[in-house]
């Protein structure tokens, strides 16, 4: 089964459950489980069954319009069912209250819920909470096209900065596994594999928690690519080689002028592949560009618990006991050592404090 | 207990066994285990109890002493002594047969044993057996002495390079675990210790076989120095904040113009030290400079099993199954990122190609 015959998150066809991939049984099984209740949906999010940034909200809204359309079966006022819909919203969006996208989601499907309550009560139609239910149907769709069309969008222009039979490394998962289909630094792979570009991918397995290894290699794998694991010291190597012809990574948070927070370790790939002249490709959905943080040193990083470096995955403590332990999740990557930046809106190159401003001033480009 | 209160490789009070740390145990279970048998010798060699070049020549030099100590209470002539002493030396040869320290070791043996078995015949001693015994000792003695002033000297050379209060990075294990004392990169950690030089000690893990985690933190941490442990892709993080002032590695061969072979990774910490001007010192026993290898192209990289990478310390497989995987267990690094070889007859420094051959042609410096 290829990973591309489905989508990361959708409904199933009669819309009253969502389906997803089970990713903490990644990459032993894979297995799709179907969520109806709240409180499944809710467990899914909280114990990362589902997770990166755009997935995330793509489950909160295709979630919140299935409990919706429970309700609407259950109560006969839109009083009753705003009441009701605004409980299990706020149940949902506690499952990861850090989460942006989560929260993030909900209050634009709130947002909808309220316009479309509005408007039954001003103009009355046949059946009131259908017609609310229909309308939150259309956003949680609309999340997901616009993610869709993001990474599609991401992907070629990607693709058109390389060429068929090429090399490229990505760190972290950054995938189709992270958003509903195609992911960010992956897009150029999937885009390309689907037109017989012959890529050779090369996947940093990424420690502590092993995304590359678990989730990427596992998603490029069974989409039929051609996929090389390394561990993360292994890339200067390659890239000596000339086997590298460009690295691909996502962003967490990008600055105004191009630094960008990402999972620990890009800061070494991006090094080494400067040193090596590897061009070196952030792919970041415009929404991640953040121009209110000027630079990479206003962004904060979160320091994770020692024990995914000792213990986590392993049969045994793999390190004394009382060793201190360096455990960031992520670091910044200086915009000098970045070839460009490929967002949904196109393509910016040096100097990125211009040329990204200038990108995020105009309008989406459906058309590449 | 420290690691310094005693030996890697050591004899017990009345030389009848070695003790060795069993490095199989670490780091959950420090374990000297005592070794007497031809049969307990060569497992211990075999199942990387003792490992690391210098150690396992010490090894079977102190080896085939306590072999040779047994033979001479056994037989009644020299030449029924130097019988079972070669069968019992090409015993131990066969452990580990591509390690070079081991039949260099047993080779020097073999020829002071002969030696002493000639001078016996052209002139009779008291007990014969006993004086060929006794020149083994001092032999196997002679070999770890040198080890260990090897080592310690290159500890000298190193710390003149550092200042009390330093941030030091290292990878890999070329620690007091893989030789008798000191290590050669740890070498000017331990003795900046004992000198309370206030050192702090960040140990890259190195996967895949985490010798970094589970022998380099051990052993510096057993000796009470502050150590803190991190995955080989956050060394960027931590020297982009300046927290590393040198890094110290280690070296399996270098070449004549300062190129050199060392853990896989060594590479990706020397090109991120380049960039954040961190100087990058590789501690090298002079024997392990080849001046008829010319440069790095011509060393030759071993590539290891797959599992090591996608199953080995797992609980469970953490990689899709038929993945290819790339796993060297070697890279080089280019001089030009060297910022001084150290050696145990002093400092070299670019250009190589001359300093390093001067190096080698002079007489080791024993005071520095």
């Amino acid at each position: 089964m290829s990973i591309l015959d489905y989508e990361t998150v959708a409904l199933n066809e009669s819309r009253d459950a969502m389906r997803i991939i089970d990713q903490t049984l990644l990459p032993g099984r894979t297995e799709i489980i179907e969520l109806k209740t709240a409180q499944e949906i809710w467990d899914a999010i909280y114990l990362l069954k589902v997770r990166g940034a755009p997935a995330i909200g793509v489950a909160a809204g295709y979630g919140i319009y299935i409990l919706a359309k429970k309700i609407a079966d259950e109560v006969n006022s839109t009083d009753d069912f705003y009441a009701e819909y605004s409980r299990q919203s706020d149940y949902l969006n506690s499952a990861r209250p850090t989460a942006v996208n989560l929260s993030w989601a909900l209050k634009r499907m709130d947002g909808v819920c309220r316009e479309a309550i509005e408007h039954v009560k001003a103009s009355p139609v046949n059946n009131a909470l259908l017609y609310i239910v229909d309308r939150l149907y259309d956003e949680a769709a609309a999340i997901q096209q616009e993610d869709i069309d993001t990474c599609k969008q991401i992907g070629e222009y990607g693709l058109s900065l390389i060429k068929p039979g090429d090399g490229l490394l990505t760190h972290c998962n950054a995938g189709q596994l992270a958003t509903s289909r195609y992911g960010t630094a992956t897009a150029p792979m999937y885009l390309g594999h689907e037109r017989g570009y012959g890529l050779h991918i090369y996947c940093d397995e990424t420690r502590p928690l092993l995304q590359g290894a678990r989730l990427t290699a596992y998603e490029l794998q069974s989409a039929g690519m051609d996929v090389t694991l390394l561990c993360d010291n292994m890339s200067a190597s390659l890239m000596k080689q000339g086997k590298i012809n460009a690295v691909f990574v996502g962003c967490d948070r990008m600055a105004a002028n191009g630094d960008f927070a990402n999972k620990i370790g890009t800061l070494v790939v991006a090094t080494v592949a400067k040193r090596y002249g590897v061009p070196f490709y952030v792919c970041v959905p415009s929404s991640s560009i953040d121009m209110n943080t000027p630079d990479g040193d206003h962004i904060i990083i979160e320091q994770r618990p020692d024990k995914e470096v000792t213990e986590m995955w392993y049969n045994e403590r793999m390190a004394p006991e009382g060793v201190k332990v360096y455990n960031p999740a992520f670091d910044v990557t200086d915009h000098e050592l970045v070839t460009a930046v490929i967002t949904e809106r196109g393509i910016a190159r040096a100097p990125f404090n211009e040329s990204i401003s200038e990108l995020l001033s105009k309008p989406v480009d459906k058309g590449v």
